[in-house]
């Protein structure tokens, strides 16, 4: 036992290591630049993750910085960088992060299995121990705290996997990290291999093992839990799952899945603080341009909506029918019953009354009937649709909403056309049988109808989220443009609103799901003022 | 056993019964019209499904519609409809699956769990017993293969759960299903679950195990797998791992998991073709509208992505370094290495090749520099640019593609700007030196900017894949547009070309990923005609 070593004080603690900022990074198209990356660590830390792999300091002088810059900023977590197995790349590594101080460690990679040893290395099992024992040795004179990777551990032969192992430890390493590089390790047999060095390896138990599974065949998070009730005390994994190939495990999963079924994790807990989870995801989300699937676990737009009308009769009954946390426990902010062909009269009414919008029994019906038929038509309905069903069915009057009647725009760019693009929209809306026209400039020709939008509604506002998805497939596709705006009515406080539009041209959806946003702030503050004076 | 029913006949082989069609369908956002829905079920029976369940005919005239058309076109899978324990839903259900003569089946389901009977039904235990017994006794007089599912089954107690499995096999049930309907179960326990029933259930042996995953804690593949482990024969799953929440069991995981790993399900097999999943699940996101993450397992767009240069030098040098199964096993057209600040000399030089760039070793060293600076700065490093870098650095000349200089586009629409949307884009392009102007109209701006640029280039193409994404945050964010075009020169053949543009104006990025792939295909041909009669 190492009394200096934190994890080792608590033997039911599981270290989280996340290497967003590492392996994460390695996704194609997710480069972040320092300022990103501070961002990022900040966040981690506030996470409440005990270990940070910031970079690989010899890949590029920029990386080399943000290791050092994370490393300054650092307050309480471990701050690592990565190194080959080579005098160079270590020396880097222990410099960039050296302001860390007592919470800098190197981590140290070498592969291990037949396959890289041939192919990649060319190099034999003899080699392999000496060079992994040697790189430990000299990082430890520069570094105390080394962790130790054989890469492709889970395709390595058991005994000389066993091998290194014991090299490492005697060399020094504090955290021994068995990484299942490819993706293709089961979880009983994964487990398997943890308890068979726990058995064959001296000295074991005074260091940390530590697991970093990739997602190749959907398992990853399965490995690393199976890996955790073998004994490993450290998942290194990453916000969203993100990383090379099919990614890594996902940090927000695996914690989540240990706190949830805490009866299959007796006493085990991590220091992360779940209901940062959502924001941290929207965090990566935005900085990496890598979008999650709407039926991500835990932090996906779905993973807490529930569509169909016998799970949403259920929810309104107690929500624990269909959910096994609460939204609020990751941060999301609310449970979503999304309106659609499946949804029960129950989910309507309750949607209807969200949006002041409250009816009788009888009316309901009428309204349950029209909404069918339309959501029959359309793959979802928009609180912009209810409130015209509400005024169509109930109150026999059309639907006092904003309505596009003519758009507008003109926009160049381009080297030719002088410093910055310029783009003209002009927009004539209708209301209650009243026309409004107006017109306003903008950075490209969505700009400009937002602003042409807000002069004519007087609503001051701007977009916080944009997102475009193809509806239709082929040549003639239809564009769904769902954005989340921050708007405000005469000078009152901001709400965030959401709007959805659809057509076959991006700045006409644009205009259209902006306009879906404005008339949902009218009615959750309860009126809309004209601007006649700008007819 | 029951000789007339193909699953048991091979005890080895593992059913697949795909609910893409009535819970990926349940996935907000997800809703199909009954031609794309034909069409999923025709691509399912191509894949090798062995059940496509259709539909929930109860819950609308178009879903009953749905069931039945899909029923009279199936050719080989066994088609199934959804009920509730509820005479008036089974007789639907009946009636939608009877076109497919011998192979329809119904699926009854009714909660089991304690929450569900208390909040849910109001029911007590021998109420339930009673209702799933008539249900299934009631359906066989209609068709005589029947499933029958108790709702939230991982969270029953065991021996309620075995006694209603037992009353349900006992009235003619051929497939019990066991769902994990909130994605509680951990892969250990749920296999016990299943030993159990095994063990406290006469003939369970002769009717067959079902399992349905959700992936709540991202633990759906690893669920099922443990499920087939203790003898289940039949998963449940859905492209794409779409579904309610976060979703359902994904396909492709758990049918590539079984493959790749046969030696942890010895013997087992499945009908897919798996050469036809990435097929799949690109139809289900195009029709479905919901894009997977870059990073999703076996059929994102990065599952075959390596961008680290350490993977990418592995890669070259045998691909079973970081691959467990090949891009073609599974449909993938190509192995991607992706260009960036992570990538190596070798990866940049192969690349190169591919493009028709090949340069000497002295050559590529100058490039790799000016590559990696470069890199430091973008995100990606796109084919456009290698080509531009290639000529600055080993030719000296600027380089000969073209270049966008000005760009104007007008449009109209809404009710006010009569029959339809309208818009004209005005495009100026240099190309060594000369300028070429010219205009065309379209749909929107981007469909008029596309035109204009065929006109100019004398390419005739056609946009086959079209994404957004934001690439930094707040107001002034900057989007990619990422596009895969079709384009042919010169009344050539077409071949399909990637390209990218960044913008604050999506138009604006529109037209440079069209241009980007114009040049890019320029390159590939080896010429690229000047329209010098536009000018």
């Amino acid at each position: 036992m190492n009394p200096a070593h934190p994890p080792v004080r608590d033997p039911n603690r599981v270290l989280i290591f996340d290497t967003t900022l590492r392996d994460g990074e390695q996704s194609p198209g997710a480069s972040m630049n320092l300022g990103e990356k501070l961002e990022i660590a900040r966040t981690l830390e506030a996470l409440g993750v005990d270990v940070i792999e910031a970079g690989f300091p010899i890949a590029s002088p920029d990386d080399f910085a943000a290791v050092k810059a994370i490393a300054e900023q650092s307050q309480r977590s471990i701050i690592c960088g990565l190194a080959r197995s080579l005098k160079g790349d270590i020396d880097r590594a222990a410099e960039a992060v050296k302001p860390a101080g007592a919470r800098a460690r190197v981590h140290i990679f070498l592969a291990t299995s037949a396959i890289h040893r041939q192919y990649k290395l060319n190099k034999v099992k003899e080699e392999i121990v000496k060079q992994a024992r040697e790189a430990v040795a000299y990082a430890k004179t520069l570094i105390d705290d080394i962790e130790f990777s054989p890469e492709d551990a889970s395709r390595t032969e058991p005994d000389f996997l066993a091998e290194v192992v014991q090299a490492v430890i005697d060399a020094g390493a504090r955290t021994v990290n068995i990484p299942d590089t490819v993706g293709y390790a089961y979880p009983s047999d994964y487990a398997d291999l943890i308890t068979y060095l726990r058995t064959h390896v001296k000295g074991i138990d005074n260091v940390v093992i530590s697991v970093h599974c990739h997602n190749d065949l959907g398992l990853a998070v399965a490995n690393s839990l199976a890996a955790v009730r073998a004994g490993a005390r450290q998942v290194e994994c990453t916000i969203n799952g993100i990383g090379e190939r099919a990614g890594n495990c996902s940090l927000e999963e695996v914690v989540m899945a240990m706190r949830v079924r805490k009866d299959q994790f007796a006493g085990i807990s991590t220091g992360v603080i779940s209901q940062h989870l959502y924001g941290a995801s929207r965090l990566v989300q935005s900085i990496t341009g890598l979008p999650l699937q709407r039926n991500k676990a835990i932090v996906g737009d779905n993973a807490f909506a529930h569509e169909s009308g016998i799970h949403q009769h259920g929810m309104m009954k107690n929500p624990e029918t269909y959910e096994i946390m609460t939204p609020k426990s990751v941060g999301v902010p609310d449970t979503n019953l999304v309106l659609g062909k499946h949804s029960g009269r129950a989910a309507l009414g309750k949607r209807l009354e969200t949006l002041g919008l409250a009816v009788g029994e009888a009316d309901l019906n009428k309204v349950f009937e029209a909404f069918k038929t339309l959501a029959d038509k359309k793959k979802e309905v928009y609180d912009g649709d209810l409130i015209a069903l509400v005024e169509e069915v109930v109150r026999g009057t059309t639907v006092s909403v904003w309505k596009l009647d003519y758009l507008h725009t003109a926009s160049a760019s381009g080297a030719g056309a002088g410093t910055g693009a310029m783009a003209t929209a002009t927009v004539r809306l209708t209301k209650d049988g009243k026309t409004v026209t107006d017109a306003a400039t903008g950075d490209g020709p969505v700009d400009a109808v937002i602003s042409a939008l807000n002069r004519i509604t007087g609503v001051a506002g701007m977009v916080e989220d944009y997102r475009l998805r193809a509806v239709t497939k082929g040549g003639d596709a239809l564009g769904e443009v769902s954005l989340r705006a921050k708007l405000a009515l005469g000078g009152g406080e901001a709400v965030v609103v959401g709007g959805k539009g659809l057509s076959t041209d991006i700045v006409h959806a644009s205009c259209l799901a902006y306009l879906d946003a404005i008339n949902r702030i009218g009615y959750q503050i309860g009126r809309l003022d004209y601007r006649t004076a700008a007819s």
